[in-house]
């Protein structure tokens, strides 16, 4: 008789697992991707005069070929922005990461931005789901990524079966480089998937040459295998290799190893979740570093490496450099006690959600503009891909 | 040491090959369809007045669901046709065929008609060809099959690169039906297929799906097994099991077995060959029944089973059936030299090649008709088919 043992340190990251207590470290090597390093994030402040928060803390820590996209924005032939969506019924807190990482980078570079919907790909991904089911999520979804804010001149949000059209030709092109043995192990496919996920990947590379310049692709850093495959081959079409920064994942409410799934509610703040919701959760499930009992408490502190309010404000919600520092020295030394902590997250999370439900009322006029009248929509609406 | 020897009756057909003398009778039992009964072609000629050629001589010889079609067309609810073709650079007498014999259908029944053109699959299937070029093929071939003379009111004839978006959600709920180890076998599909090819079984099922009728393909029986992946599923979606009516091959002017091939031009007549192309084509290549010796032929006559330029007016070119009888009886007598027998091919080809190429040229007026602005066209461009 044996045991099974996870080694500490054991960890998954692929496009449809994230497991355990990722080393991004580690994750770098094994993906062969670049370090975010210190000089690079000089670089792009002394370009745009300021770092987002994510970058400051190293959120944002991973990169292909940032280094050339601020060349190429420094000769002034400039890059654009890519990032997307799989609807589905309810987004949470993690789902907005990106995009808000995503708006910042538009801002500062002043670039175009396109954000695929693939109401497509979730349709054949499930076998549950109606192609209806996945459009009204597409609709809901679009009204949440508008709400962060983005350029509306700027900004093209499209939805596979309606843009399909367009983007055919060049998906077309693409597919014809990509085998079925090149998508498999990708895509996590076999030869029981269905026809439709199998051609998918074309549709997901299509976007990377929507324009001659070079695309950055901001997403967690599971998504970077996708995109492999796209650097196998836009050359050969003429088009340039995407290139990413990567984030790590914030932490699942329940404890600092895996990433939030919508499956498990607890696990994760929806962006409909309201102050009472919020609180409830955070207080009942939001995974602490703290002591057991008040005494112990003061005596030996909190640990914030492992505490998920401590996390949740250092990855985003608390952007003033001094007032996380002064948390976590308050914290660590036992003088915060684990209820104030998640108070002080609460308090945040529920103005940022005001806020956004806020914008996301508003959005319901402008998603015409995003999809179809904006001065880019309008621009990509008339153009075929080939 | 041994010889590996073939059985005289040994042959394949496939959707990708057709070698040897093909048993017609022995594919009807293996592929499963129907044979069309003396009972069946009576009921037909009753609905419309008389029988085409290609039925009366079983040109078209099998079938699936045919009676299914005619119940319908009897009870007043009707059916529909569709059929296709990947472009390619210069069509052949072969590839006529179906259409002619489709037009036949369409007067008869007074039914729409949708006719694909796969510019996209033609594309992926050849390494060699760009997109422009099986655009461009498409426009030829285009031309070709207007000149046919289809109903410009029920016709409409979409190229999948252009029609993709009124398609592509029926399509997706296909393909999320059909895995890759269905496909692999039927389309001649592995590992090594670009994923375009693996997800174009859906576009091609697609159109059985644009009326709630029954849809009825004209096609070679070689194309039978592309249909009954679509009958697997169709029901499933709310649709008809897609009914077919079967033809033979007509032989390759070389010879009696195989079909023919585009890449061997001496087996085909193509419609742009002129007058002395036509005439030394045939005195050259057309494999003959007939005897070595003027005095041999006289003697003992020729063989018009396995005569090609007999088959070919038997086929279709010769439609007088008192006429072809006599011709049949002339030449097995001897008294009809196979010189004289191809004589009255080429006659008869020229004439039709003429009367075609003049129809080509008033296609060029009449493409956007049957492409985008027929009644057919105008109503398929505001549908989108789910």
């Amino acid at each position: 008789m044996y045991f099974h043992t996870t080694m500490p340190d054991e960890f998954t990251v692929t496009p449809w697992e994230v497991k355990g207590k990722v080393d991004y470290d580690k994750l770098i090597v094994q993906f062969g991707t670049q370090k975010i390093t210190e000089e690079l994030k000089q670089r792009m402040k002394n370009l745009v005069g300021e770092l987002h928060v994510m970058l400051r803390r190293n959120v944002f820590f991973s990169h292909r070929d940032l280094d050339l996209v601020l060349n190429d924005y420094e000769k002034g032939k400039g890059f654009f922005l890519y990032t997307g969506r799989a609807p589905s019924l309810g987004m949470h807190i993690g789902h907005l990461i990106p995009f808000i990482f995503t708006k910042w980078l538009q801002d500062k570079f002043n670039v175009n931005l396109y954000i695929e919907i693939t109401d497509d790909e979730k349709f054949m991904r499930n076998p549950e789901y109606t192609l209806d089911q996945t459009r009204s999520w597409a609709y809901d979804n679009i009204l949440d990524i508008i709400a962060v804010g983005f350029n509306p001149d700027k900004t093209f949000i499209f939805q596979d079966t309606e843009y399909i059209r367009n983007m055919y030709p060049i998906a077309v092109k693409i597919a014809k480089k990509l085998t079925f043995s090149e998508v498999r192990a990708t895509f996590g496919l076999d030869v029981s998937s269905n026809i439709g996920l199998i051609f998918y990947p074309a549709l997901q590379i299509a976007p990377t040459m929507f324009e001659k310049k070079r695309c950055l692709i901001p997403a967690g850093i599971d998504q970077d295998p996708y995109w492999r495959l796209q650097r196998d081959i836009a050359e050969s079409l003429g088009y340039y290799k995407a290139a990413q920064i990567h984030s790590k994942f914030l932490p699942p409410l329940t404890g600092p190893e895996g990433k939030m799934s919508s499956s498990n509610p607890e696990t994760a703040i929806y962006l409909v979740d309201d102050p009472k919701t919020v609180e409830r959760k955070i207080m009942k499930y939001a995974f602490s570093g703290g002591q057991p009992t008040i005494e112990l408490h003061r005596k030996y502190g909190g640990n914030p490496e492992i505490d998920v309010p401590f996390q949740w404000l250092y990855y985003f919600f608390e952007e003033d450099d001094n007032r996380i520092k002064e948390i976590e020295e308050e914290y660590r030394s036992g003088k915060m006690l684990t209820g104030e902590l998640k108070q002080i997250l609460i308090d945040k999370l529920n103005s940022f959600l005001e806020e956004h439900r806020r914008r996301r009322e508003e959005a319901k006029e402008l998603i015409q503009v995003f999809k179809y009248d904006g001065k880019l929509a309008k621009q990509m609406w008339e153009k075929i891909h080939e």
